[in-house]
């Protein structure tokens, strides 16, 4: 049976991208249902499948998890050779923990910077709470990538479920043109250029009327 | 080589009472090591250990693990046979994302009604979005045990990491004598008579002064 994945709007839902984007780069096949949030019954729709009333919603048989940290821990729970989580302990408690931080902080910068990716580059001012978050997540990055991070472009060598946590913080470093440091900067190249995350920035362009329809060819979208 | 995992007062540090719980609870063997919050060098210590400076924080040979639930996902993974998480897959996604919800959400009631262990029983008037979180909170433990608590007190039946993060919940409800509905009073009252619970609040207690220090014998705190 099939995984489900319930998301809203790809252009808006940071935490929608989050295990998306986990599922697509690692290779979990998967069937994506959109349900946008602006739907008048939006509510209603998600009500149905969880208990959150949120996006994003797993449903893996009997399992319906919700919360994107719960679904990426089911995934390594149920994958355990995609590689949700590094492979090596050290590194492997460091990405968990690392994404959890994200699942539950940052709050200044995210309530400042929502991800919004049609939105032309440009400088924004920030309060300096959300400054002091953009800091704190750049020395999380130079952690991983300068102590895990030797075998590839990710915050541990190979994709894993942390850069699909971050993903998100990557798009509003571009978008809003905040200044960060060389490792950083490199990182959110990294993420940018994933053939996932592009595929999803594509299908969010489209959702928000940048491209023609006729560019992208997305036809596992079911809204419903 | 034993866990080590450390932790703030007993008395007001709610995060550290989660991992805590999990431990005794579900007879993980563990070494505590207790830094206080108001100690001067609180934040040199912690950040020796952990990148986020905070507690609490798990060391597991090599991994250090930081963030409650990470900290409950990595023991999951240990020690597959404790019953971090209950075994049936359908409880266990709910479970999994019950906890993390914890761990993300619920701001406005932790914001107004801290845990306070030694406080007296005592009603104090809450604003409306704190009592939303009460009853969020009322109808995710109601779900949880209707469908999955048949065979035991709990969140789902026996003791499970649900429990360890709601476990300060259960205390506040108890603190500041909040009302609640009949199956949330009967789980607040289990929390509250579990032994591993029991024996943290004798220890909250006498750190608080409110006990003598003879009549608890607390032999594996080790300050630092």
């Amino acid at each position: 049976m099939a995984l489900k994945l319930i998301i809203g709007n790809k252009n808006y839902s940071s935490w929608s991208l989050r295990p998306w984007l986990a599922l697509s780069a690692l290779g979990i096949p998967f069937e994506e249902i959109l349900v946008p949030l602006d739907a008048p019954d939006f509510k209603a729709r998600i009500w149905e499948r969880s208990p959150a009333g949120k996006v994003p919603v797993l449903i893996d048989g009997e399992a319906t998890v919700w919360e994107s940290i719960a679904i990426l821990e089911h995934l390594a729970e149920r994958f355990p050779d995609k590689g949700v989580w590094p492979s090596d302990p050290a590194a492997r408690a460091h990405a968990r923990s690392l994404a959890t931080e994200m699942h539950n902080g940052f709050g200044a910068l995210r309530s400042v910077a929502p991800m919004n990716l049609w939105r032309p580059v440009e400088p924004r001012a920030f309060p300096e709470a959300a400054l002091k978050d953009v800091r704190r997540i750049m020395r999380r990055w130079n952690e991983a990538r300068e102590r895990f991070g030797a075998g590839g472009d990710f915050l541990y060598g190979a994709f894993s479920g942390a850069d699909a946590m971050y993903a998100p913080v990557a798009t509003r470093i571009r978008t809003y043109a905040i200044e960060v440091d060389p490792v950083s900067a490199a990182y959110v190249e990294a993420i940018h250029a994933h053939p996932a995350f592009v595929a999803w920035k594509e299908a969010a362009l489209r959702e928000t009327g940048v491209l023609p329809e006729d560019e992208v060819d997305w036809p596992t979208v079911k809204r419903v």
